[in-house]
């Protein structure tokens, strides 16, 4: 089917319309025009009846999952060493890995079992963090290339506060080596595209920041960073950072956060009233990462708060503080540790519904490539073709139920069928 | 392999020797004497040359599971309507599945399906609720001798605060079908055995109670229930029960909590300091099920305190509270709820570690069935072999971290072997 972006599939169709509207229609018909939904219908209109159609029975078939924010280089300890919070747990976990992939040798072999797992998946678009070296890094873009999914990689900037095996010696020299590999990578690719990815704001001086400031504008580039993950984290870069009202307040000082600049900010588990006003007034993504935040002890979000004040907000798994790289498992955590958030800490902030963590995964991340992650008119064409028909029950189940139970119950052998702009990836 | 129970296992062996002691044998020896452990060694002393091995080459070897609390007859709705706490989710969903169970037909489809998944699960020890309905009792513990796992299963009794399609008429009724039940089933079984199951005190007159404490007497019977899952059960509890001090006094008085009565109490989530003391004063075993205590909202379980007073403690999947049948997702679930309980509520009580998981796990849980769930000398051979060769990984690992990525990791596909008492389920 490659190569031929007009189609229809037919089988059980869901997806979202809006953050608590979950559209399910059995034995649907999905159109795809040049590689963009044209919408779905309970009968095919006599429009399309020329298209080829593929009827995938009792199969489910939903937008393509976003992921907003993983580590690439940080897949091969996946479910590793659980026991540290986030400071010491990259000092002596991430650090000592991340450095392994100045070597090419490594790097290869690594990075390829991250793009084999990734094509897999669920996934169909991600924002990915590489590591400070610039040929690792190139090398991860060809191999996200070749999956056919759709993702944003960024060389990494840390020149302050890092280990001397794994720190950039000068914000000159990270910035030259950001702008050679900008200039390596801007043509080329049909699927990878960078994105400026300072580490946060621990791991970079002011003058880092604002060298890559000039660069974000001059290269028009997205922006992925972190923010108030943990306590000591944002009490740190209250040290470092006296002249910032907030955490936020460091990077939107050097113009690195939001409004002309698409920027995606992974956790904020911790953020104040007026860091999420900021937030808000930006249009900044929110990456929410509930395993990571749970794995490294840092805490839980306030998801309500940014749903009800209709933020822009996905999911993401953050291996390896989270330790596996699906957002179906990411979508339950979602609703999970809302659960016990309200429960243990605050009982005005209603869990997060299912709808509501199938949007997130879906759409809600989806925004920032666009029109993507659903199947209204006009977005791209990321779908997967779902199969549970190895999870035997002994009663009928509604469409929608059984959406809801693949999401708690499936792994990569239930995907059996995956597109990106209407391409086929498996 | 089976009807020979003296043999050797050659592979990576890791099991637990105490809470808090994990051991690793690379290239170890494993042997089975009339189906108990003999021991673990480095070199194979030379006693045992006679013996046929099977060499597993770098596949890892550990203890059989055990799950102290699944419900059988809510494995068909695992994984939907997580929306709902407790008592709510007990009349909406759960009640209207069990009473289905009174059509041997439904019962023999759901029921296979259950017992099909638990033969191929990590589990080869588990404490089982049926339903009121004794046919398919009887039906659940045919199915379960079949799959050569070793069950305790019980028929529930319940005569009040229940809905009229799925409560017995009086205590006198639940009683005598109870013991016909017994009677039935007390012999004829090699892997599975009657455990009393009172559903908990709000579905049991007084007289029911009084009623089971005389049958458990009579047939010397081990006792299953739950137990401070959820404050506004535990509310309940004390009006319907004025007379008792706490919640597990309202079973002591009966004569149903530990003591010369082997008893296991799920959840415990919100145990008062006395009923913790009364629970170790009678050696009651606790069953942990900390994905059911997430999906209902209803908290997390004091499990540090719990280990640290070395009292007897497990794990529980507690499907449909849980939402799948994994003892390994339940040890990394055990870690990281108690990393939010310490976050979000006390600090005080430390996170679970591995090696405490695993040993709630295996030998924790194990305990509650005797010598179960190590390869110490003497204990029942019951063993997994596990293969993480498809989880890739470009590092060297141990064997330690090997298992550990095992637990965050894995599913069904990875578990390739598995005995209980020295013979080959498969």
């Amino acid at each position: 089917m490659t190569g031929n972006k007009n189609f229809v599939l037919k089988g059980n169709i869901c997806y979202s319309e809006d953050r608590n509207l979950l559209r399910t229609v059995e034995q649907g018909y999905l159109v795809c025009l040049e590689g963009k939904s044209e919408g779905v219908w309970k009968e095919l209109p006599e429009q399309f009846f020329n298209l080829p159609l593929t009827d995938w029975g009792d199969k489910m078939i939903i937008p393509g999952l976003t992921d907003l924010h993983i580590h690439a280089p940080q897949f091969a300890f996946r479910g590793l060493n659980m026991n540290l919070e986030l400071l010491d747990w990259l000092n002596t976990n991430t650090f000592p890995e991340e450095a392994k992939y100045k070597e090419l040798d490594y790097a290869k072999k690594a990075y390829q079992i991250f793009a084999d797992t990734m094509k897999k998946s669920g996934t169909t678009r991600a924002c990915i963090f590489a590591t400070i070296h610039r040929p690792a890094t190139e090398l991860l873009m060809d191999l996200m290339e070749e999956t056919g999914l759709k993702t944003m990689v960024g060389k990494v900037n840390m020149d302050r506060n890092s280990p001397d095996y794994y720190c950039e010696n000068s914000a000159e020299e990270s910035v030259r080596d950001t702008e050679e590999w900008l200039e390596h990578v801007t043509k080329g690719y049909a699927n990878v595209s960078p994105i400026l990815t300072p580490r946060f704001i621990p791991s970079c001086t002011d003058e880092l920041m604002d060298r890559l400031s000039r660069l974000q504008k001059k290269y028009q580039l997205p922006v992925q960073s972190h923010l108030s993950e943990n306590q000591s984290e944002i009490g740190w870069v209250k040290e470092l950072c006296p002249a910032s009202r907030f955490y936020a307040d460091a990077y939107d000082q050097f113009g690195l956060f939001g409004g002309k600049v698409k920027t995606v900010m992974a956790h904020c588990v911790y953020s104040s009233e007026e860091e999420i006003a900021l937030m808000k007034k930006r249009g900044v993504f929110i990456a929410h990462c509930p395993q990571s935040n749970t794995n490294l002890s840092s805490g839980v979000a306030p998801v309500r708060t940014y749903l009800d004040q209709k933020m822009n907000l996905g999911l993401g798994t953050d291996v390896a503080g989270g330790s596996g790289e699906s957002i179906f498992r990411a979508m339950v955590d979602a609703i999970s540790v809302s659960k016990l958030r309200w429960r243990l800490l605050d009982e005005s902030l209603k869990p997060v519904t299912l709808e509501e963590a199938f949007y997130m995964g879906t759409l809600g991340g989806g925004a920032f490539f666009g029109k993507v992650g659903s199947f209204l008119k006009g977005y791209e064409f990321d779908a997967l073709i779902l199969d549970d028909s190895s999870l035997p029950h002994p009663q009928p189940l509604s469409l929608k139920e059984r959406l809801e139970r693949f999401i708690y119950l499936s792994d990569d052998r239930h995907i059996i069928g995956k597109f990106t702009e209407g391409s086929r990836i498996f």
